[in-house]
């Protein structure tokens, strides 16, 4: 159905490229943020989350990134090696940008996010900071959209998916937008539309999707079949729409599509469910699995993610995932 | 021996001008930054400290800062107004930036501090954003050097210090030099000295000095005899160097000095006793007490801060600070 | 041999995108810029030279730019319409951008060219400054790379270009590389390539292709045939390399290429033959000649415009182009 | 009247502090810009025109500048070193910045000049660039007020006022305020006023005193005498109102001021009096004339210029300057 074509021999697995940072969640639930005594410490930020979602699958995975160099750079660094997260593409900035840093209410919903990225450490990532050599290295590179909002990460994403091109690494596009990293929904709209083209694999939910396309699109309608033949083109091979509760919808080049549903779990966050579903989605795929089977494991693991308090921590390893489908299915 | 005069008929004592944020405060003590497994969340900044030093020992103080519009801004205003500090001088900042932020270790020396002030709201504070009206309510106004680090909180500063003497309110400059905030030492000693001469009374550390006579000095000697001559002019009445675990050295414009050692204490933490001794000072000082009486206030102010965990809520009552004074000289 | 296929029913012939500003030549030949005694006054900037070049041919030609609200921006806007350029995409920008303005000494070799382009109108244009129906209306869409170096010019340009594609305009790219506008020669590569992929021409001299070239290229070395190979690709049907008193190496897309001498005249002027040969080969395209002879037409155009001293006002007629390639053959 | 006491045994008469550039004057007299041919050159520039009025007056005048490496800086520094104007404060700028530019339609009355001042080379003067010794080298520092407009030349300026009054320096402000420059009004008026506060002459138009005095008066009413009053504080002597054709209002520290009539002339062009006026004032200042007559020496030496067409060329010499004084006063 789908004829993506994974180099072999390469030493890693899936190389993420874009932000790595902290998470603070306050220690008490459904309390404001004002009320909150104190916040826990974990490690965060979409594309480093997937890559410990890979390594806790048991796939070796990379990230490009960049941290600040003080005490949360060095936390972040040494928790993603601690992993097995490989970090020869990881940049120590000492210009004076921070760790990329979210402040969090735990609620189930309307939960407050204080973002503290202004300079943050991972949009200061510049070409010159990534080496092609080592994107030459994987079968696949992940990026997330949001390196794409700023120079000079602008630059250096789409200096990455240009050298993955050249190097016959499938490139898979997260769209992971974020208003408040853009100028402005038009450039948004244009880097998007870039990178997308250049992409094997684009992943998104309708709001991101529709973002994308509005310097295309005439009328406001939303209609997923209209998205995925748009983007179906150039580089682009699958096209993945995440709609929350109703599940994906998966179309591919050969004008075939499906759904898969969700799996019923108690929220207790949310957020994590989409790191956890690319990590899944790209393991399943490069073990050979069929794309419909490796959407489903994705859709499993976003599941499993969700139904626990953490983010990172609560990525699956192979056998919870296996257990978890297991589980269900046999229900 | 000294000259200042407090006008009459002013509904606040002091207003304080400069950043107000939070400080995360590790958890666990002696534990680095990578291994703490969070934080405790108070208010901080230094001038937000010193409102709230003079608040507790029953002054009434405002303060002149800015904090975004999210939920930590949201608790330090919540905070500061049930300490009853006045905040009509208050700005809730829109347009991006973030309320200052630091993440610090807690051990006893080499104490590690990540600050988040890219962009902080502080010092997007705007020369349009200070009432003259409302600096001429106050018989003090307390202006934080860090203030003056970089536009448009430096205009603010210099505004609010000449809507100050206009008003004939007391002008106190505290030093309070942060390197990473400045453009370059030179800048720093060129509007320092400038603040330093539209101020009745200068604090600050031999350190702090240093910078400010740069442009000043052919040597690199330190003496503070010089340095205090230097300043009593224009404006200046009293400078004050601070020389931590030596006291302090008070001179005056009638050419007369005196010194103030320290009350010693088990020191828990190595910050709060610069803003612990301003509050207690300029509370003194405007309850009448001589200007040496004063500056032996402040000191065991600075004292018993230091010898408690947090920054904040360890300033002292004035019964608290009283009894201390007593309970020391009794001994 | 090339199979570029023009839309027809189109009110315009092409849209050039870009900078139009202000050329002061000195009054004096051959005396440095200190001691000329003035300047004369006239319109440039690559783009609008090439908008004026189609105009005097024939062609209905538009120009995408931006100039500032004052006399010297009226002045490019009254000499482009009089010269029947149309100015439906102009820009007037009264943000504190300035016209583009070049300060150039006459002499034939070792020129200095003062340019004030610091905060320059054109690179100003943004994207919702560019009219997607209007592009439309053209067959051919010019793109000067210039135009590609900064934002928010930049993303304009790209959305321009975007906008080209999806209308079936023929996209032309002018490679105009201007190291002074561009923040690194990587972003230059970056930004030409990925404008190159989309554009069915592309023109530049051997220097230009190195800088495109940079972020692909192990070696150093320079080859024609390997360039050409390279850029042959997605959208690219014609790669045209120009090398000064070598002529020109035309190469398209089903492998074919050929060389075009040069038309020898006395050199007055070391610019201004780039912009002369564009207008001329896309005049010489739209009227059905062959890229062969479009070339011959375009270096016949250069060749006119160096034997005269100034830019705008040297590109010929059609009356003259035809006329001197007559002479020139008749010899 | 007034106490000015300029120091003996200086190697420098004047230095004036500020922008020098370049002035391109339209060719063709009442012509708009878009029309005119052509333009000479001129140099050009408050602080520059002073220093020439100086020198050609017979002072010895040094200025602190900055230009850029190019043509048009070579030209400025060539030409004002042919004056015998002293350039060992002189920067060239080779970060980008460019040269001061002026271009200017010729007309009586409502004459277009179209700036260029993005990131212009006097601005980016910083502080390390200015040398504390050769300002101690003059009698007076003319510092144009422009040149606080912005940062780092703001702190270059601030600095140099600092190093003439520890010098002994005697320091004359020229308020020379220009809207586009400054970032607000508000900011305008705070620095400008902390700079008359630190310098011993103000010179400044009634508009000029209304932009310094918005911070401070309640009322929008226009007073000379009130604003005399104002600045006639901390180290300011004199107090030079200009009025245009009404002449100047003077006042001094001891309560006096006195009004000096203009020279009536036929006006060639509606710039290039105040520069005249104020290096002629210097003159006479220093070579012992009263305050009184050296006020009437300046008018006159403005009258002298605007009935010329240019104006560096046209500032007088001590010979033409007596002999228009005598030629009036015998009429």
């Amino acid at each position: 159905m789908t004829s993506l074509a994974y180099p072999a021999n390469r030493s890693l697995d899936v190389i993420c490229f874009g932000r790595a940072g902290v998470d603070l969640y306050a220690r008490e639930d459904n309390v404001d943020m004002t009320d909150v005594s104190g916040f826990d410490k974990f490690v965060g930020g979409s594309p480093a989350n997937i890559a410990v979602a890979l390594s806790k699958l048991g796939a070796k995975a990379g990230l490009i990134s960049c941290v600040s160099d003080d005490g949360l750079g060095r936390y972040v660094c040494d928790y993603l090696r601690s992993l097995k997260v490989d970090l020869k593409g990881m940049t120590i900035d000492k210009s004076g940008s921070r760790t990329s840093l979210a402040i969090t209410e735990m609620k189930a919903s309307d939960c407050e996010v204080v973002i503290y990225r202004n300079n943050a450490a991972d949009l200061a990532l510049s070409i010159k900071q990534v080496d092609k050599a080592y994107i030459a290295q994987a079968k696949i590179l992940l990026v997330s959209g949001t390196a794409l909002s700023t120079s000079p990460s602008r630059e250096a994403a789409l200096a990455a998916i240009r050298y993955a091109r050249d190097a016959g690494t499938v490139v898979i596009l997260d769209v992971d937008y974020r208003a408040y990293s853009w100028h402005s929904p038009e450039e948004s709209s244009l880097y998007y539309q870039l990178a997308a083209s250049l992409s094997d694999v684009v992943i998104g939910n309708r709001e991101e999707f529709d973002v994308m396309e509005m310097l295309d699109k005439q009328s406001t309608e939303k209609n997923d079949d209209e998205t995925a033949f748009r983007y179906l083109n150039d580089a682009t091979q699958v096209v993945i729409i995440k709609a929350g509760e109703l599940g994906s919808k998966v179309y591919t080049r050969d004008g075939k599509n499906f759904t898969q549903g969700i799996f019923p779990v108690e929220v207790k966050k949310p957020f994590g469910a989409g790191d956890s579903f690319a990590g899944a989605l790209m393991y399943a795929l490069l073990q050979g699995h069929s794309l419909q089977e490796s959407v489903k494991m994705g859709s499993a693991a976003a599941a499993i993610n969700v139904s626990k308090k953490n983010c990172t921590e609560a990525m699956p390893t192979r056998e919870e995932l296996m257990d978890f489908i297991a589980t269900y299915e046999a229900a």
